[in-house]
Order: C-alpha cells, then structure tokens, then sequence
C-alpha cells in the first residue's frame, strides 16, 4: 500500500521559523471508515495564520500539538466514500492539512466545482483570503466613494483583493508591497491607483506622494514599521482593520508602535478580526468573489511550489516576502 | 477701572510645559457693546486636552496662538448684558478662557443653576468631563453586566464618572491610579471593586489580580506603559475608547507600544473618539449625570487652585499627575 507523506510539527521555533522546526514522516495512508471519505489531497493553502499555531500563545485557535500533522485549507478529490453526502471524484475544500491523504466524516467540506473558476483559486480569492478581504475592507473599513484606501502586502493573497475592491467602491486604492516588480504589478495588473515600496528609502514621503487626500481606510496586514508610517497620514475618522502582523510574526522583539495618538487626533479606530468569526457573511461574500473572478474583474497571482515537501521552504519564504500572490502548494495530480 | 488678569501663551513648549512658557497679563477690562454681555468669571476648569493646544501640530482644534489667552471651560457671572437672552447675575457655562472677564455674543453659553448641583460642577462631573465619560464608556464601550470595565486616571474628573456608570450596567470597575491615597479614594469613596497603582513595582501582577476574568472594556485616558500593559489581559472582542494620551503629551520621544498583536488575537478594537464630535449626545449624557450628581450616585474630588495667576502651576501639576479629582481655577468671588 502506498503511503501518505505529511508534514508535522516537531519544534516550537524561537523567532524565524526554520525547516528543521518540521518532520517529514511517511504515515501509513488512512482508510476510510463507516461515514467517512478517502480524501486525496491535491492543494494546499499557505497562510501567515499558520505561524501563530505553531507557537504555544494564547491565540483565537488552538495550537497544534508537537508532532500534529500542520493544519491547512485544502482542495481535494473524493477516492472512495462511505458518506451519503460525497461521491468518489468530486472537489472538495476543507481544513485536511499538510498531508497527501486524509480521512473525513464530511464536516467542515465544501463542494467546488472548477471551470469557470481554477480548483486552487477556492483557497485564495474565492476563499479564506478573499472572505477575508471582503470581510474586513466592506464590514470594517466601510469604504465611501472618493476615499482613499491603503493596504499592506497588496500583492498577495488578501491585499490583491482589497484594493480591486476597493476601486470597485470608487475610491483610489493605494498598496503598499515589497520591490519594484511586485508594486508594477499592483498598479499594471491589479489595477491599483499607486503603489509603495517599503523596501524604498524613504517610506513616510513614498506614502505621502501616494496619498495626496491622506487614508481613510488602511487595511493591515503587515503591521511595524509600516503601521505606524500610516498612521501618520489618516485622515479624520478613519478605520484600520487589522488583518495581520506579519512582520511580527517571527520577530523575538516585538516593533514599538509610536504614533498611537493620530488615533485620537482624528479619531479614528483599529479593529482587530478574524474572518472566521463570521461565517454567517461568508455565503454573500463567495458569491461576489466566484464573480468577480470569473468576470476577470478580481485578478490574482499565485506562487505554486510542488510536492507535499516543499511546503516547509515555501511557508518560510512567503513569511519573508519571498512569494509572489497566493502561495499554494500542488500536492500531486488528481 | 479694575483690570482684567489674563494668562496667555507666551512659548510653545518644548516636552514639559513650563511656567514661563505663560505670562500674567493685566489688560483692560472689556466693555459689553451691542447685543454683547459682561462676564466675570468665577470658575477654570483645568483639562488635559489644553496640552494639545499649546502645540503648533495638527490637531482636532486650532492651536492657541502666541500671545492669545489660553483657551478653557468657565463659570460666569453676568455683570453687565445687551443681549436679549441673558440677566445680570445669571451663570452661565462658556469657554472664556484664563482670564477674570470677557464679553461674548452669547454664543456658545448655557445657564445654569447651582443649588441642587454645585456650581462648578458643570465643569466637572456635569460638564464636558462627565459628558466624555458617558459617551466613551456607553457609546465606544458598551458595557454588558458582568464584563470588566478599566479605567485609567480613575481618580481624575473623567475616570472617575467613567468606573460610577460601569459599576451601574453591572460590571466590575477596576481603576488604575497613581499612589495609594487615590487607589483608596477610588474603591472606598468612588465605590470601585479594586484600583492598581501604577507607581507599583509590578503592574502587570497587579492589573492581573485585580481582573481575574480578563478585561473587556478599558477606557483610557493615559496611554504608553499602561495602555500597553492592558492589552496582555484583553478578552476577545474587548473595545478600547481612547480618551486621552497624557503620559505621552510632554513626552519628546514617544512610547512605544508592543502588544498591538492582542488586538488581532482577541479581535479588539481602540476607538478614539472626542466628545465635542458628539454634541447631538450632550443633552442625554447631561441629563442623566445632573440627576446621578444630584442623588449622589456620581461622587468625584475636586483640586481648587485659587486665582488665576495659579493657574499655569495647577495645570503643569494636572499633568504631572499631582492634582486629585477635577482640577479647578477659582477665578474670584461673585
């Protein structure tokens, strides 16, 4: 019987995660018992979520469990099944992990169908990152026509879908992303108004120039530095939802944030979310994110890495800025 | 003629206001003309928020120019009035300014009774203090019973009002304060269930132990170490109105604050807000406190500073942290 590769987790890391904080283990593969399906796994989402299960803080998740199989959003075909609700070759999306196999009782999976829209896009614009982004850009950051709204990491899986749609609430979107090729594709491809490079020198006048009106919304995803150069730039009553803190993630010493008080001067506010608090909005936003997929007028990139092995350098990569779009990784072939 | 003493902004300071960075003038009393009244003022009310008007910097209101009295909430007498709406020996409550007289179109006035109420208590717990903390706390906050509620500068004009109306939604009301005397007055005499000093060895220790269930509201009114202390004991889904920053308003360097993360974790929010934004409240907000004042449901200290050449002393103090309770000019006797 063939076998079922995974990667677990085998150490906490202190600061950067590093490869050797993962284990390779070739399980024996699952067999699928009363009630349950035979997943097999063909693509898995990467996101910076991740980073903050690997540590054992308090978080709004559990973390995993040293020598846990890693947790992860996936695409999947059905190999066998005995569950009423799934059928031998149909697409599901569920939460299978870093492995190439799983068994399921059904809960938590999702039907998907491709065509019209890619398999993997299900993990990213149509999926956790795309909720996310409609989510916390629409319910939080409330977007007014003529506004001006900033978001980090605008090249990725989150920030590409905040600005395009932010544009389509009328307002100039302005990303902020990390070298030039990454900010030529915001504003060539994206369709964003402006693009900062915060590997630039000068980030306070790059953003400045940037944002002539200031920002009435900044979408987070990055935190620092680049929060607190923000800050200095909002307009009254402006809103930050805060998505993310990647720059922190791996950091031992944590940034010490300075320009607090902009939040009283204009009265604004930065509200903290995760997306899967609410998933009684995630039917509404699927439907607009399947749409404006498939109507070209969400677009996206994706950085694929291959084989289940890869995903340890791929998540540090993308923890460093290093992919390019949605980070997945293609298991195997159906 | 009796003159009128002023107290003008002489110097921007720079960091810690200074004295000197005031001067003691003795002008002309004004003369009311048409549709104008003569005030003689009785009452200062001394507020942080003053600190900001002394600074050139973008702010919600204009800076004070050099040489321009310095601008405050009074309690006046009528001397002398051509204006319809008003009687020599009514008392209104206005924004006069550091000085014993002034004349005004009666914009911007509203009289008020003492009797029932001290009368300078419309500059305290029945004035914009007391507005601010009923707005904050009730608006931004939304205390449900048996949440914790925390409040910084507990023993202050607005922290003080602020932990009365937690303690009547059915929270627990826990003050931060500085020195044992405060902290005292805070739980014996404001009724809160504990009070932190903050001047203690171990704040962290001590905000844990006196919110054994976590915090989910904390209005604050200080900013820097503390503010940063109280993210490590947030709840989920805890709301942080942002009143005031005044360990920071002299500050040259700014704090840096580092556990921004536990507003991702616990999907919190920090909302600054300032009171003047919200006067379709005040009539709700004044109604309600009058009537707590009146029942003595709302008790507060009051620090009286008498003159107006004592003014800028009392004020550097309040900022100090010196004052206990409503800091207060007594101008001059009706």
């Amino acid at each position: 019987m063939a076998g079922n590769v995974q990667v677990r987790l085998k150490a906490r890391p202190a600061g950067w995660v590093k490869e050797s904080d993962f284990e390779i283990v070739d399980a024996d593969r699952p067999v699928a018992g009363s009630g349950q399906l035979l997943l097999k796994n063909l693509w898995l989402s990467l996101d910076p979520y991740m980073r903050g299960r690997m540590d054992d803080a308090k978080s709004y998740a559990a973390s995993v469990a040293l020598g846990d199989v890693m947790v992860g959003g996936t695409i999947s075909v059905v190999q066998a099944s005995n569950h009423p609700g799934f059928k031998p070759g149909q697409h599901v999306v569920g939460h299978l992990g870093w492995q190439q196999y799983a068994v399921s009782d059904g809960a938590g999976l999702r039907v998907v169908e491709g065509g019209r829209i890619p398999l993997q896009a299900y993990l990213g614009a149509v999926g956790m990152p795309g909720v996310t982004a409609w989510y916390g850009l629409t319910q939080i950051g409330k977007p007014k026509a003529g506004e001006t709204v900033v978001v980090s990491a605008a090249s990725g899986a989150v920030g590409s879908v905040v600005g395009q749609i932010a544009k389509m609430h009328g307002c100039r979107a302005v990303g902020i992303a990390g070298g030039r090729e990454k900010c030529d594709f915001v504003t060539g491809e994206l369709g964003f108004d402006a693009c900062v490079d915060y590997k630039g020198d000068d980030l306070f006048g790059a953003l400045k120039a940037a944002t002539p009106g200031g920002i009435d919304v900044y979408f987070d995803n990055v935190g620092g530095v680049v929060l607190d150069t923000v800050l200095r730039r909002l307009n009254a009553f402006a809103r930050i939802p805060l998505c993310g803190l990647i720059s922190g993630y791996n950091a031992t010493e944590q940034y010490g944030l300075k320009n607090i008080r902009s939040l009283l001067v204009n009265r604004a506010a930065i509200q903290g979310f995760i997306v899967s608090d609410h998933l009684d909005r995630w039917p509404e936003a699927l439907k607009d994110l399947a749409g404006w997929v498939a109507e070209g007028r969400v677009r996206y990139r994706e950085s694929v890495a291959h084989g289940i092995e890869s995903a340890p350098k791929a998540f540090i990569g993308m923890l460093r800025g290093e992919n390019f779009g949605k980070q997945l990784v293609k298991i195997q072939e159906a």
